[in-house]
């Protein structure tokens, strides 16, 4: 495992995008996003995902120079085609603009359509709370789960984000609607682990731990079972409507690696209706009950939804950020 | 069991609430939705739950006069104080409010502050619906179940509704932060029955199925483990403080039933952007794909959410609303 500091893995993300004719403005942009997320613990969506990112630009599935253009806007709802751009510019440009409408009007939608995957969803949470703003956002995805009681995957694991701003921390929460990803019941098997809880179905059609049967069936697991599963299809819909994009069944049929999906972006002006010393003090008093939980284990320790990626970020800055030597050699060959 | 019909019914807990001195309007709204939550399916918060209702009116919890008072407004933002008023009217004002504003600006937040419970949380979802609008909604609730990794309860388990309007029906998702309710595991443990999945803990710290180990270590299961713990967190944070009321931690040292929490009503007018008849095309063919999906059983169903309650209605409308004759003998023992 390298450990390389944060300017050095941003620079050389930002010289491969330069070798796909990425203009500076994205590629300066991008790079920094995919650093962070390693920096800040989300491997599986920072360098880890780089040439993934890398082989979608070479197929055409990313445009590296698009824009969201406007496709309607009432008030402070709006909706952006995203012209199949680069997810992570897309998905910031359209916050930015749910932030400068929630500064007019207190609160700001905006649905993107024909855009790409966003990486860390959790990054717009905070790019909100970084501006004083709670935010609510969420992405539909390729169909690649189950709902509840059926075996073929129609739905998608889209990601679900809640933001709250707090100067002593944001509470930042991003949850996928499986249990597992793929990616970790992957890495799970390889490591030869069990799941530390239910992953998904077995061939006989039980409930399992074992990663590498959940592999063979991809019947992996809603987020509380039938309620993850009804809550991706309402957020499918969502996006799919307020975005007239594409939703998951559509995305399916576009074949593929993932392209196009539908995504909205709330941000929420709180403190034009709650002055912000008094929202500090209601917001600190109960992440301090939280934290005062009894732990299950004699030196288990409580966090609050953020805390974590918070202190991976400072041991990252210090120690350098893990990476695994074949995923850099690959990345440094496109050089 | 009774079947009664829905007006005798509605009727009925008219007649009670005006023993308790309900002002009309306040009694037809409440006796009416609790009457269509036991019409719908929701059997935990119609008629069942109607004494608990009266139990709190009398013991001074709530004030079946009180009506919610704006504490601040900015643009299509606002915040109400809800005066300990009847949950559901309260609430249902709350969100008339919210869809106001999405009519003047496209989208339009209310928090709401020392309300009560509003009983079924999907009622606000349809109502959002019923006015051509999608909608997301959350309230806090007292402290009833433990954060991840944690023995004593300091969260709640604080429901989200997420609907979507359709003609076709409304797809509406009403999910609770514990994958069971209490409720649940009480119905479950009298029926000498075992719960589908685990429900939460046991005395020995393992996971069970048996509802009567959960009721004695009163660790429930957060929804989907950590990821429904983080959820209740932060939707708790966006409730306290976008209304600046009770947080769940606030709520737990009042003391008594749960009384003053904090309620988030968001109505979106999505057809400001997006031509209704285009949305219904997107939404009705996501909808078909999913009930496309192989059930896992050979006459299983695939449903959307939503779907059941309406088939529930139609079924209850016909055969009357199933009763309990000893919840009955005690609602009508008030007039």
């Amino acid at each position: 495992m390298l450990r390389l500091k944060f300017e050095e893995v941003q620079n050389t993300l930002e010289k491969v995008l330069y070798t796909r004719n990425c203009p500076p403005e994205h590629a300066r942009k991008v790079s920094y996003e995919m650093a962070r997320n390693s920096l800040e613990g989300t491997y599986t969506h920072g360098v880890n995902r780089f040439p993934r990112l890398i082989w979608n630009i070479d197929e055409g599935i990313v445009n590296v120079e698009a824009k969201p253009v406007l496709v309607n806007r009432f008030g402070a709802l709006a909706n952006y085609d995203g012209k199949l751009g680069l997810g992570i510019t897309n998905a910031w440009f359209c916050m930015e603009q749910a932030i400068a409408q929630a500064k007019e009007y207190g609160i700001g939608l905006v649905a993107l359509r024909n855009t790409n995957h966003w990486m860390r969803a959790a990054t717009y949470g905070y790019q909100a709370c970084a501006q004083g703003m709670a935010a609510i956002c969420f992405t539909n995805t390729i169909p690649n789960m189950p709902t509840w009681g059926a075996i073929d995957s129609r739905i998608g694991n889209n990601p679900l984000v809640m933001a709250f701003p707090r100067e002593k921390g944001d509470v930042v929460v991003d949850m996928s609607m499986s249990q597992f990803s793929y990616g970790a019941l992957e890495l799970a098997q390889l490591e030869g682990r069990r799941m530390s809880i239910d992953a998904g179905y077995d061939e006989a059609g039980e409930l399992t731990r074992d990663p590498s049967q959940v592999l063979k069936t991809r019947r992996i697991l809603p987020t509380g079972y039938w309620k993850g599963a009804a809550l991706s299809v309402v957020m499918d819909l969502l996006a799919g409507g307020l975005a007239l994009g594409n939703t998951t069944a559509a995305l399916g049929r576009l074949g593929g690696d993932e392209h196009g999906v539908s995504q909205v972006f709330i941000a929420i002006n709180i403190h034009k209706i709650a002055p912000p010393e008094e929202v500090e003090r209601i917001a600190d008093e109960a992440v301090r009950d939280l934290l005062s939980s009894r732990p299950i284990r004699e030196n288990g320790r409580i966090v609050y939804p953020g805390e974590r990626s918070k202190e991976i970020r400072a041991e990252n800055l210090k120690a350098g950020i893990p990476i695994d030597e074949r995923i850099w050699a690959t990345i440094t060959s496109y050089l």
